[in-house]
């Protein structure tokens, strides 16, 4: 098999506080290791110069003119869309392996689940992406009191890190429930200590059929 | 009938150079005789502190980072709901008239027919909007090379105004297919002289049942 038929897109999900930088981190090296390259890393919204620009619209609080439930979901997708239409797919195409800091399921736990709008966020995801998906996405599970408590530790929380706590648990019921009918989702318990996450993110990622 | 019931949304659309601005003069004279008030006037894309900043990406060029025909589309649709959240339906319940330079009619014609996105755009469209359409909208039918003609003597071009005349000629078929489909949607020609155009639109709104 041709190294192009070989390249995969990988994704690490989770709520704020979960852990996904460091996780990140592991997971690139890994790629690195295996297939001895660099991955393409993206982070969404963003990963463009215009998807950039989309994400600051999407992360800074206006209160003159808050921005409304399905203007925040049709912001992401049109994000994703540049994103996958002028990175993700380039580069999987040219034999690259892509890693992503989120991707759709974030939009379909906080947009759907969190904000309630999972008819309009499934039905936009369905038109844009069509059945492109991740070949593995890594969802680092962690209770929301606890990732909250972590990331108002790290500094400045922004216009979505701010919602209520009722948000993030129906984003992570969401998360879980998407998890539970898509083997491409793996589930990690990021309650545990650093280390055991490590672990077990390794042994996920050596289990994998590459 | 109370006032707040007697408002309406208006809707002048129409391709570049079919004399959409002084249509929309004429058109927001009417409504304050009509009405003893001035209608809020909106645009689109724009029309919001955060629209407007959507409409900056969307018309202007960037050649490092095209932006892709779904990331324009879905762009768009997120000015729309956060211009039809914050501002429209608000009016429409205080009871004021609003008249739009373009609206969701744009989206179908020129990133459905034109770009060929009919499913993304009519599905994103029913998912963003559900069943909220204008209560008229004025569709000023002109020939593609004539308009274009007339808005390159105006000034220069945007993104979208370059495109080629086979991009606008499928804009426009599918403006009088909508057309034919939905009473709503009253098409004036265009191409006469602006005396005329300017008396049938008159005649048009004398005949609403308002």
């Amino acid at each position: 098999m041709s190294k192009q038929l070989n390249s995969k897109f990988i994704v690490i999900e989770g709520l704020e506080g979960a852990g996904k930088s460091s996780a990140i981190s592991l997971v690139r090296d890994f790629i690195e290791k295996h297939t001895g390259a660099v991955p393409v890393c993206t982070r969404e919204p963003g990963g463009t110069p215009l998807a950039e620009r989309i994400r600051d619209l999407v992360k800074i609080a206006d209160e003159t003119d808050p921005l409304c439930d399905e203007a925040e979901c049709l912001l992401f997708y049109a994000a994703r869309a540049q994103l996958v239409a002028n990175v993700i797919k380039p580069a999987l195409r040219r034999g690259e392996w892509v890693l992503g800091d989120r991707h759709n399921l974030s939009s379909l736990a906080y947009q759907g689940g969190g904000r309630g709008l999972s008819t309009l966020v499934e039905s936009v995801s369905r038109a844009t992406l069509g059945d492109f998906k991740p070949d593995l996405t890594i969802y680092l599970d962690i209770e929301p009191k606890l990732g909250l408590t972590r990331a108002a530790n790290r500094g400045e929380l922004d216009r979505i890190e701010v919602e209520e706590i009722a948000f993030f648990e129906r984003a992570r019921h969401t998360f879980l429930s998407y998890a539970q009918q898509d083997d491409s989702i793996q589930v990690i318990d990021a309650g545990q200590t650093m280390a055991e996450v490590h672990k077990d993110i390794v042994a996920l990622l050596q289990a994998q059929d590459w």
